[in-house]
């Protein structure tokens, strides 16, 4: 790739359309091509495998970029024109758009470390916010169900905070992907109401954590395949109150006790 | 109250106007009401101390809640009309207009259980968010910085999920709050990269939790006074991954730390 760099240059109608157009999946699909936005997170997205397509931005940033010798494809530009292509409120310095990367089960990576598994999560804030924590807790695999939000949604990726560059997101057919994780004898947690206490019960360093999707949690195909269901206490505990927690909430409240675990024994 | 029933009324433009002028804070506050939609979240609200003024519903919804002998001023409409009001994308089967309540720091409450305290919160997802996971947690007090979101907000009270019947948000000036705090010797904690590591400091059964702003944080003359320091360790610990949590994320992990102290002790 060269570096084409033109002052203020304005863009294209062809090109703000294109651009445009990926906030719908199926064009995201037909191009292969994903947006980001903003410096922080554009930023994290280059040092990642990701492969980036086309940047756009300001002549500070873009003269940051060349200093970290980027091999690039940057058009610089100003405000207003990023403002025609940005789907933010306030517009950033930076718009980019990624190729969507071939995500592909890592079954050894799968079997030594902690994965979470997405049954059908639908809001795209919770599947950025559960990106992101996943981050934080140094998980580095997501197996999504193929019904559940698309991680290149615009949302998504701006709500990951930049945690998109560092976890891995596969979508798969849940059935098969738990039927082979059963088969090589790999743990399988299950968020579920008459689970065991999740303080109380034993949990390995490995393993699958299953969570639901936020109307009807597991699905019954789903939930046939957990083999160590876990339950967090309300508190006071037998007293109903709230009658869930919010998807996310939920996982990030396992994924911490699953590290204190390990951040305890050291 | 009188209860009337009239079948199928059509509401009057007056009526909607006043209803869909809720959606501003202004208009709340000179009213002094606010909407909530849907059966779970309006019935939970009725049997809270939260007075309801009005309540718009279809045939069946109505059956219910006179069955439950309640002294309500109903108005049975139907979908159509409904959706001239509600504020959802999808139609609900009723919509209630409440009365804000008048919250006041009860100090005897406060200095013997936990409580979270919310340094400018701007997102009306995480505060709703926040007051669904201290319902699920037993925490019965929120007291917010005057600048925090407002909890009538719609989307707001929508979040809740029916949690703001059990959960008693305050508004406050947060250092008049604090310094009175400080004087009663209540702990003060508060999550700051700083603080010492969640899992391995003392925590009491009462005290309050500090969280601040979703990009700044705690503010400094907040922090100022701020006793006990704690800090979710990510993992592997010591390594920067994401630079953050989201802050209901946080939160979440503080409760639930500070809870099941408890629940492991018993």
């Amino acid at each position: 790739m060269g570096c084409s760099k033109s002052f203020y240059k304005v863009l294209s109608k062809n090109k703000i359309n294109l651009i445009k157009s990926l906030d719908l999946k199926k064009n995201r699909s037909s191009t292969g091509l994903f947006i980001a936005e903003g410096k922080k997170l554009v930023f994290d997205l280059l040092k990642s495998e990701i492969v980036v397509s086309e940047l756009f931005c300001t002549k500070p940033i873009a003269a940051e970029l060349i200093g970290h010798k980027y091999d690039l494809n940057i058009e610089i530009t100003d405000k207003e024109d990023l403002s025609r292509i940005s789907f933010l409120k306030t517009t950033p310095d930076i718009v980019a758009v990624f190729k969507i990367p071939k995500s592909e089960i890592d079954w050894n990576e799968i079997k030594a470390n902690l994965t979470l598994v997405l049954d059908t999560i639908q809001d795209p804030g919770n599947l950025g916010t559960i990106v992101r924590l996943a981050d934080w807790f140094g998980i580095r695999n997501i197996v999504c169900s193929e019904e559940s939000a698309d991680l290149y949604n615009h949302k998504v990726v701006q709500a990951t905070m930049g945690a998109l560059a560092r976890v891995k997101v596969c979508y798969v057919s849940l059935p098969d992907f738990l039927a082979k994780a059963k088969q090589l004898n790999i743990p399988i947690y299950g968020a579920l109401m008459e689970g065991e206490n999740l303080y109380k019960c034993d949990l390995t360093a490995n393993g699958l954590v299953v969570m639901g999707n936020e109307g009807n949690g597991i699905s019954e195909n789903t939930a046939a395949c957990i083999s160590r269901r876990i339950n967090i206490p309300s508190y006071p505990t037998g007293i109903a109150t709230s009658e869930s927690l919010n998807v996310a909430i939920a996982t990030s409240i396992i994924c911490a006790e699953f590290r204190r675990r390990i951040i305890c024994k050291d």
